[in-house]
């Protein structure tokens, strides 16, 4: 027989089977024996009638072993799991499992972390890489019928990709490397190749010894750049359309029982995202009374309030705050003409916390040595860079979306660590 | 008017419309000024007649600048390009290009690789790097279908992946961190976590000092691991459907004309990939007198007359190696229960080279100890890896599959760093 799934079985009534599965459940009643067994979301019942040799294996089996079953499919309309059981015809423990797990309900979020292998099997981590999976699927989707191209830059380079802090350094054959903070030179080199819109979803590295809920030292980080742009509103129009597109796509996709195990409250996405000057935002959380710890920036308690005033206002989760002050942001940000103290850029936030931060970038090359040197940066040391815009460049503009951190916000976590595959922190580095 | 694009303009015919565009050629005749404009593969014919403002503005044009262009879309057969011209209402230079580039088609390569971006301004380059994005997607439309989840693993570990060798050490914190040489523990670690099929497209990191076509410190690895197999045979099937998915749906999608451009020779997909031995392997290489450089694994050249003769046999451009002893296999390899100096694992040949290892796994807890006590590696230091064993594992397997090698031999390029969108090796850390 070729070994089948337990999500096929449906199809196998009346069929000897054989299949593999992890042990979910074991009785032991007076004449007969049953097992759910699972793979993923999917389990069946197995019935076992004593005296024969299929007992002392299942007598010597522990949950979470996984064994190798062949059987007898049969219609059991009394069984609630698909209305079928299967009669075990021989079983082989393909792997036993020790009898007491290090972890169990009650364990704190650092014994969590360090079994986190065990911490997954959890059905809503199940779900949770499920769902990660599909949001990446929409976004690719979005950005292919948009004609983009995916990059993958290196993360691996000789200078540092924007200020210099919070650089992870590499030991490369006795000499220096970094690693990656964003691909955000790079993005914009695929702007002067001429790929005119690309999307790159990797790792970048932050070496922040900080321990917020919102902070690690290595993240997954989705960053677009799209050419041929008239300022940063084609970006966020971009983004928008983007981020709305991949949350209905995940509304149509998963199944409404699910949404209400994963206590998912779904976005509004018939509302246009907001957009409001960074000066207006202050303004706005000034007026509830709340002093900032920022001038020229929204500090982590004014994003939150900003937030709850937006959505009271106009439903929307979501905000673009605009037109930060040069103060705030990177020198390769452009200026508007009208205003030269303050940036066409954006951050958007999402619930009360930023997932992104993107611009319009100034790609004239003259213009952009100025800004490096007002913000007493290196010539020298931007060289590379600076010839990007030397030979015909398009204008442009992107933005980094952090996967984990919409995740954390769309499923209702408290924390990034735990919609992060494996979190890496300063004092994090295993398993 | 609203900013549209050079692929669109065929539905604009008549109308005043504004884009943006590259400066491909200038020529200018007594009363009459013609330009070339190019979007990606998109480009359009513009006239202006000469005594007026836009005159001057093209008289100061270089090719490779960036303009904006407002103008009225007119019919006109006799142009090659869309049938169509844009007359000139008003241009505007939005980055204007040096008059010399720093290459030329005579440049040789490492001055290419110095210029990477202008390097990839050419037709064949902003192909590749579409062929890229639309292999990339079929194989996700393929993972898709057969249920995979995504995982974006950490790159920054506390103690080595595999052997240790070839590993670059990062300064973290005062501490020692390593790069990931390959997700491997973490795709498996997805088993122990029951996430039953995963794969992963990220960067890995190999401090490899060699100079061949066929090496780079870091490059995008594409690795898959699935639960429940009952062998490396269920391993190879998953993979060998999934090149053939994805090369069947590359062709759909390239217009004929590029493929000819291109010069891509087109795998065959109706024949099954030979599965070869590599005892029989190299018995067969060594009946053409070649003498072997290595006993338990194949050399280069015998790599590539093993293709050779196979395709010779079958015409299959690729070619499954399989059974490795276990001299040639790292220790997390399962062996053949009746011949346990060899395991279950092959690599996977493709035109001459290898772009493929994979395996079926040990996954049982008391024979991986063994076999890592065998390899004379430390228990102590591979104790988080051989935990994920201890409760419970279902049998699995996978492989890695290297994407830049895929795409050389494919497009027929000679190097993998021609592929790459940022080659990275040992003297290569910039741009």
């Amino acid at each position: 027989v070729k070994t089948t799934t337990i999500a096929l079985l449906l199809q196998e009534k009346g069929n000897n089977v054989r299949f593999h599965g992890w042990v979910d459940k074991i009785r032991n009643l007076k004449y007969v024996q049953f097992l759910i067994v699972r793979q993923g979301d999917h389990a069946v019942q197995l019935v076992n009638e004593k005296g024969n040799k299929a007992e002392e294996i299942i007598n010597s089996l522990t949950l979470h072993s996984t064994i190798l079953i062949t059987g007898k499919v049969v219609d059991n309309p009394n069984v609630k799991l698909l209305g079928l059981e299967v009669q075990i015809g021989s079983i082989e423990i393909t792997s036993l499992a020790e009898r007491e797990l290090p972890i169990n309900d009650n364990s704190n979020h650092e014994t969590r972390m360090d079994w986190r292998f065990l911490d997954l099997r959890s059905r809503k981590n199940y779900w949770l890489f499920k769902i990660q999976t599909l949001l990446e699927r929409a976004l690719r989707n979005y950005w292919n019928t948009r004609g983009c191209v995916e990059i993958h830059s290196p993360k691996l380079m000789a200078t540092a990709s924007e200020s210099g802090a919070e650089l992870f350094q590499v030991d490369y054959f006795g000499d220096k490397a970094c690693l990656a903070q964003s691909p955000q030179f790079y993005k914009q080199m695929a702007m002067a190749a001429g790929l005119d819109r690309v999307f790159e979803v990797g790792p970048v590295f932050r070496a922040n010894p900080s321990f917020t809920s919102r902070h690690d030292t290595e993240f997954t980080s989705i960053d677009v750049e799209i050419s041929w742009i008239d300022s940063h509103a084609d970006v966020m129009d971009f983004e928008e359309e983007m981020i709305k597109y991949a949350i209905n796509t995940l509304m149509q996709e998963l199944p409404e029982s699910l949404k209400g195990f994963l206590g998912i409250s779904i976005p509004k996405t018939n509302i246009s995202f907001p957009r409001v000057t960074l000066i207006d935002a202050k303004e706005l959380v000034s007026k509830t009374g709340y002093k900032s710890q920022k001038t020229d920036d929204l500090d982590p308690r004014e994003e939150k309030v900003i937030s709850d005033i937006i959505k009271k206002e106009t439903g929307s989760d979501f905000v673009f705050i605009t037109d930060y002050p040069i103060t705030a942001r990177p020198f390769y940000h452009m200026r508007h003409e009208s205003m030269l103290t303050h940036t066409k850029s954006f951050d958007l936030l999402f619930r009360g916390v930023e997932i992104t931060t993107g611009a319009q970038r100034e790609h004239r090359y003259e213009k952009l040595k100025n800004q490096v040197l007002e913000k007493e940066l290196s010539i020298e040391e931007l060289k590379q860079y600076l010839d990007f815009f030397k030979y015909g460049c398009p204008p442009h503009g992107g933005f980094g979306f952090g996967l984990t951190r919409f995740l954390m916000k769309l499923l209702g976590y408290k924390n990034v660590r735990e919609v992060t595959f494996l979190y890496r922190g300063p004092n994090r580095l295993s398993p």
